[in-house]
């Protein structure tokens, strides 16, 4: 049987100045902005409460919020989540992005083992 | 000196369904739906990593999810936030709704010290 569960959320940001959007989200929750590296259309917040993975990503689409699910077998947790009434919407290199009975989106994110 | 931090967030479902809704995230995120009382246009679930307050809200407004952040003193909160580019939208019992400048709506709500 599979794990899976909350693992943090993302800031999706319609901007052209990620760093500044980043810099907001970072003094608004009081999280400092993690050094260097990684994706260039992420930034990484310190872990937030239990460990609770907080990015701010520049995106194309409208500004939101979504929260991302961990799970040791992504494609098992997206069967899952679709027999919740869920819908499976892109798969982006090893996530799928899935779309709620409500609208929300989010995404289903291999389990990083950290 | 007040304090402030991320408390959760709150899932904004435009559905005629709360219940229905409600179920979805709360076996979406594995988290169990909290038992009665409350505010009946919120379901409230278990808490999240680190304690994090999760809550499934019915709205008019389209489908998203919102961050909460607490504050011992939320107008002081209000004008920090202001000061960092947020803008103040309304104010709804005792919690301000704000807008970052990347557009998200969040609210600042008070510590309830639990």
């Amino acid at each position: 049987m599979h794990k899976s569960g909350l693992v943090g959320f993302i800031i999706d940001c319609n901007t052209e100045d990620l760093d500044a959007a980043a810099q907001f989200w970072s003094e608004a929750l009081r999280l400092p902005l993690e050094e260097g590296g990684g994706d260039p259309g992420y930034r990484k917040l310190a872990k937030g409460p239990g460990g609770l993975n907080i990015e701010v990503q520049q995106v194309d689409h409208p500004s939101r919020v979504h929260l991302d699910i961990e799970s040791t077998d992504v494609e098992a947790e997206v069967q899952r989540l679709e027999r919740l009434g869920a819908k499976p919407v892109s798969q982006v290199r090893d996530w799928v992005v899935m779309e709620a009975p409500t609208g929300q989106r989010f995404c289903v994110v291999p389990a990083r083992g950290d």
